[in-house]
């Protein structure tokens, strides 16, 4: 008799559930809208009656079902508390429980950055591998540290926050964050495109970039120009490794992970951006650290279910 | 009847050995030579003859005995073997269960750097905190990282190298590790010394620095300076806070630690160490991340005797 998990991953305006085996296979996936009206009280009920129709339709037992895994975009405490997840609407309360009463089911919850980190290792590019840092480089830069199977939370729940490394004492525009000179100013798909802008703007030099309206140039436009030769794409591209590359190296001296797993927006670009990034990692890194392998995320926005599931299939390890 | 354990810090040419209690209490510390001879053959042997003269001197009996705790001077697996100790003579042989057969008692072994690092979390300058950093700023820099009260190995056991980070790319000296640019160039006790030396020759404002022959410039010599408002020497320490830290607000991105404790030779000129440090760790740090405490490490030498003999009392946990 095969056992099941769903993976469920909330976001603020859909939610993604899967039903996946224990081995990994994904058998279904859906969406429902997330309603965050009236303090995003209907969520759980939706996400619950959801997995019932689930069960009903697929004909499983409630034994066949090893539990939950939700991932939620906040801070959640190690006994399933959130601490206010404003794109939901939620204030502060234990998911694990309030799941676990609306469905009999054991559930574990977790932050869904991290969420998504372990579906990358449990199915994705990270497969095999349990010392390893998934990086998602999409509007900013977000990181899940994964050591020996665990996710690193931090103290305050601020650890993987490599886009706020400070890496440019010269940068003169502000981060997000209110610093200046972050990495995600550099490495994320609009930091990529923002230093792109500026290398136009300040230079003369010939670019099939400059044949395109500003607002129009993207990470994506920067790695197609570079993948055709063009002087000032290889040139970007070349600033981007540089910058990410050494940014790692300082991450590989604190935790020497086995892996580094690239995902989000900026790694569809493909093997150019993993090959730009070791190039220059490798001879900043210390010599027992450099070894380390670069492999692009495969999950997409499936991760989070993958590695939902995967936390309350391995509840007992983690 | 209380309980004991033994904490065992190998080191190139003595051995040292503490009896503690399991509430932290160091009860007697001593020393014996570390005979390297033969493959370092006789290394345990004179560890267990040692540690049977103190339980008869002390009216120990075997049941009051917790176990053994040892810190050796390279990589340990986790499961007590050593991967050549060059330092002790020792090839590939697994030392925990030696010292078990020896002795008859329990025993963990682990990096002596790492057993330090325990030692300052319990008893030390991070006693109550589970998440923290502790680095040593000697001839080099070392660091052992914790979370959760857990020492943070690495894939390769080069997690913790910080003094390894890239910070500089306009270095032309070269680091003992073969690249340019490391944290250790500028923050470590030769560090700083080497970047005094350098300030002075390049320039030629007044100083007492150079009332002194150029191989009496040393770190503490630097410290000094500054605390005497020599203007060089303000100066430099500036410096020395600046670069260290840009690369533990890079640190706290990575694991989010609650507080950093700042040991080896340069910690010894006292606060003026972490204060400098603090003053340009918390702009360059997330802001999650930026309240982190500096504390100094407290228990000099003898950390690694106190952090072994807690490695076995905690033996279960970790």
């Amino acid at each position: 008799m095969k056992t099941y998990a769903f993976g469920v991953d909330v976001g603020g305006t859909t939610v993604k559930i899967g039903l996946l085996e224990e081995d990994g296979t994904l058998c279904e996936s859906w969406e429902i809208p997330t309603r965050t009206q009236n303090g995003g009280v209907n969520i759980l009920p939706d996400i619950a009656a959801s997995i019932q129709k689930s069960i009903k339709k697929n004909k499983l037992t409630e034994k066949q079902i090893c539990g939950i895994g939700m991932g939620v975009p906040g801070p959640v405490s190690a006994d399933g508390t959130v601490n206010k997840c404003v794109n939901l609407g939620w204030d502060v309360f234990n998911v694990e429980k309030g799941m676990e009463v609306l469905t009999g089911f054991p559930t574990r919850v977790g932050n869904d950055a991290n969420m998504a980190a372990l579906g990358e290792m449990w199915m994705g590019g990270g497969k095999g591998f349990l010392d390893l840092v998934v990086i998602t480089l999409g509007t900013g830069i977000g990181a899940g540290v994964i050591v020996d199977g665990r996710i690193l939370s931090g103290f305050n729940g601020a650890a993987g926050e490599i886009g706020h490394m400070p890496m440019r004492e010269d940068e003169t525009e502000f981060c997000g964050c209110g610093k200046r000179g972050c990495l995600e100013q550099y490495a994320s798909a609009n930091g990529i495109a923002r230093v792109a802008k500026k290398y136009l703007n300040e230079h003369d030099d010939a670019s099939v970039l400059r044949d395109l309206p500003v607002e129009e140039i993207t990470a994506k436009e920067v790695f197609d120009a570079a993948k055709a030769e063009d002087a000032v794409g290889l040139k970007l591209v070349e600033d981007f490794g540089e910058i990410i590359g050494i940014a790692l190296a300082q991450v590989a001296s604190v935790t020497n992970p086995q892996v580094f797993v690239i995902g989000g927006g900026v790694s569809k670009a493909g093997p150019i951006v993993t090959d730009v990034i070791r190039k220059y990692f490798v001879p900043h890194a210390f010599h027992a650290c450099s070894g380390a392998e670069f492999t692009l995320a495969t999950l997409g926005n499936d991760a989070g279910i993958y590695g939902s599931a995967w936390s309350v299939l391995n509840k007992d390890k983690v």
